[in-house]
């Protein structure tokens, strides 16, 4: 019954609106105050689901989901999901469950190979890759290893973590900056270098190079550098041979967030955007994002599982037992932040064996070409202008300065027209602001688009713009 | 044919053997060295896991399954797991799909008032629920959210991080420690209060007032007290009211970590021990371990979530909505750790709504009828001995002292009995260590698991003490 709601969902997804269209609290009061004390049917729980839980989904599944990046459901993903879910181990340590452990070691070392990421980064080079749940918890597990190491060779008395300082560029996810505070790096110690459009919003090395000497010559210590391939706002790719070569000079953490276009480096054209990554320790990508398997997948390699280790480990007597104490398995308990975890290799598993590489590069390279198929359709208006070239999948534009003047109206202009865009219920987009300039995002990945959907797109960004009353805009 | 697959695994899940008997590295010559470039049929992905993956399980599901606590999976968790894949939104802000965060608000106070939680911990009292993946992630928020409350007040740069102290017993869990580290507290000042059998592993109020008396006068910082009901060693439980008493006076946050033992508070005639929680600050279990909800599932609330939302909210242009901007909505993003969250809520109101609040209770008590029983043949064996009170549906013995003479060679003696338990396949338990003494643990829960089970379980303890060699042992 559920395998058929699920089906029919599929099926009808395009009849909904892509953003949900309820109203803030529209939920509370169309069900009932507390839990029921008698069982209920699943059959009323599904139709509940389908007339009160539907209308409140923004469908990111649906083949017009543009916004933020893609986070892409797959038939092997979801049976992958629901396997997870039907065997139900918790494989915190070797012993909780073998397979679980020693599967995931495979699979990492698997799609190592495929993103061509150098030896040092695989089990079979000493380093090894991990499967969390998100960014937010890989960039947690690193800085937190990278500090502790950092302390230990300073002293956490003597100069201690107030002296700390992380980098990242004006670019980079929110979630650096959330995990460096919770690691306790003080808020005026986290290093945002702006990136303009002339790197096409890339991190410059040279700036980099600027900010790290002015924070040595004021006694404080690097720490950590957040490099990202492809960044939230504008898809960006730092660059990672110079960025690299200038932290190991500071003896500097590299982490490489390749959130959304790391899974691109499967694609021998793409691999070069990570040029450069065998100078940084660790890397990451979200397979969740656009690499067909559902939420939650964060694949993170590392060059020396053991800094993981020293700062996650622990060992308590209740889960002692013969295999961990001989020291020959992985426990994975002790390379990330929390305990539990599930079987998350399953379904990365079953997403690279059921589609096979040549497929998922196929199904990549698709996404790239209907993207550039946009960005051609934007650049022929001459009313749109591409903001920042095209990077991946996505692209960055906005009603341009043809129509209006100066950037500060533009900005409004286009934050209407992505509302009005949005309010048909046609297509969904989000919006970036990078150098002061506000860009509609158009991010190809959703499972199910196809070129047809992307024209569709266009179509409605058209009518939307040709509906604007933009002189009334421009005049208020 | 997943489905098939997971119906037939439950069927025949008694045939294996709990405790997975590989041996470590088993599966790596067993799959090819890297993914496939043709896709491979669905039949042959499942083969594999058949013949493969199965035999490295540690069967969580079968009904032998008594070690550490349980992870019930139950067919209203497995089908809201699979809704959630297939769905698969990600909800961290209220428009990226507000089914998903309105419905979690709801059964979060569904299951608040189940619990019989004080009003200020609900939304309908201004507190409110989250669900995380993780205890440890719970830990981590409310630590984060009281450390940077508490340099608020005392300011960082003059007292700063380095004197903030924290207090647990030895019987906490050790992601507590863990938690504390990341966020930057110093090793030094995780105070572990040590627990004893004369107050059956509580955590002590008089002996908490000394440590943190004495932390005052050396002119540290108290900031957090994690108090446990039902911990991981012996399901002991802290003494809530005296605690968090003179966890008020010293101005402390007091978390309650309830992972395994919250669940039996919708028994009104369990509620009592969770009597005083109306003076913390924070309350956490883990739905996933004792509550039928699949892996992973942490139900947290707390009564000032502006305290969360301080330390963890992030409000990047490209998240910016008209609904967050507004104020009127929950963007669970900036109650956690991590950005990207999953539809977890869907699987606990499945499995609140199709049990029914009557049949869980059922459930939860019927462990412990089970765990009454096992108790009552323990007792009746003059070889052995319930260590601590029987708590909830947990029961620690060891082969006693009418056996061996000291501590330290029942110890020896329990853990070769453990051994030979665990290695007939038949059951699996795992082990603790308190107050000195080795004890093992059978923590009733798994799903399937019926009276016969645990009959089943005293047969295996019985026979292997049967087949010791005692004098061997002890005169080695
Ligand atoms: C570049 C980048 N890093 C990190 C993240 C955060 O990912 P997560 O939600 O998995 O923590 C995102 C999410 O969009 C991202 O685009
Ligand atoms: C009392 C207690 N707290 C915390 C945890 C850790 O839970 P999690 O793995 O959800 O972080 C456990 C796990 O067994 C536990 O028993």
């Amino acid at each position: 019954m559920v395998i058929d709601f699920i089906a029919d969902y599929y099926n009808n997804i395009e009849h909904y609106p892509v953003l949900s269209q309820v109203k803030p609290g529209y939920l509370r009061h169309l069900l009932p105050r507390s839990a029921p004390l008698a069982a209920e049917p699943i059959e009323e729980i599904i139709k509940d689901i389908e007339t009160h839980i539907i209308p409140g989904i923004t469908h990111w599944q649906h083949p017009a989901h543009f916004a933020y990046f893609p986070c892409t459901a797959s038939t092997a993903g979801i049976l992958g999901e629901l396997l997870t879910a039907g065997l139900n181990v918790v494989g915190f340590s070797w012993v909780a469950s073998p397979a679980a452990t020693e599967l995931e070691a495979i699979v990492m070392d698997w799609l190592g190979e495929l993103l061509n990421l150098p030896k040092p980064f695989l089990f079979s080079g000493n380093g090894g890759g991990v499967i969390m749940g998100t960014t937010c918890e890989a960039l947690l597990a690193t800085l937190v290893a990278a500090r502790d190491r950092k302390l230990a060779e300073i002293g956490e008395g003597e100069i201690g973590i107030g002296k700390l300082v992380v980098y990242c560029s004006d670019q980079t996810h929110c979630a650096f900056a959330k995990a460096a505070k919770i690691v306790g790096i003080k808020q005026g110690n986290v290093r945002v270098v702006p990136a303009s459009k002339t790197t096409s919003f890339g991190l410059c090395p040279d700036e980099l190079v600027r900010a790290v000497r002015s924070d040595r010559d004021r006694g404080l210590v690097p720490l950590f550098l957040c490099a990202t391939v492809g960044t939230t706002p504008t898809a960006a790719v730092d660059p990672l041979l110079p960025l690299c070569r200038v932290a190991r000079e500071h003896d500097i953490w590299v982490h490489v967030d390749a959130a959304y276009a790391g899974a691109a480096c499967v694609c021998p054209e793409f691999r070069h955007v990570i040029d450069g990554v065998e100078g940084a320790d660790s890397f990451s990508l979200n397979a969740h994002k656009w690499f067909l398997t559902t939420l939650d997948c964060c694949c993170l390699w590392v060059k020396d599982p053991s800094a993981l280790r020293k700062s996650l480990s622990t060992n308590p007597e209740y889960l002692r037992n013969q295999a961990s104490d001989e020291g020959g398995v992985i426990d994975y308990k002790d390379w990330q932040v929390t305990l539990s975890r599930r079987f998350r290799c399953l379904k990365l598993w079953m997403v690279l064996r059921s589609n096979g590489v040549a497929n998922l590069r196929n199904f990549l390279r698709s996404h790239v070409r209907m993207a550039e198929a946009f960005e051609k359709l934007v650049a022929e208006d001459a009313r749109f202008e591409i903001v920042v070239p095209r990077r991946f999948s996505m692209v960055c534009f906005r009603m341009g300065d043809c129509v209006v003047v100066d950037d500060g109206v533009a900005n409004l202009v286009n934050k209407k027209l992505l509302e009005s865009i949005n309010g048909s219920g046609r297509v969904f987009m989000t919006h970036a602001v990078a150098g002061g300039i506000y860009m509609l995002r158009l991010a190809v990945g959703a499972t199910l688009t196809e070129a047809r959907h992307v024209a569709e797109a266009w179509k409605v960004v058209r009518e939307q713009a040709d509906a604007m009353d933009v002189e009334g805009i421009v005049g208020c």
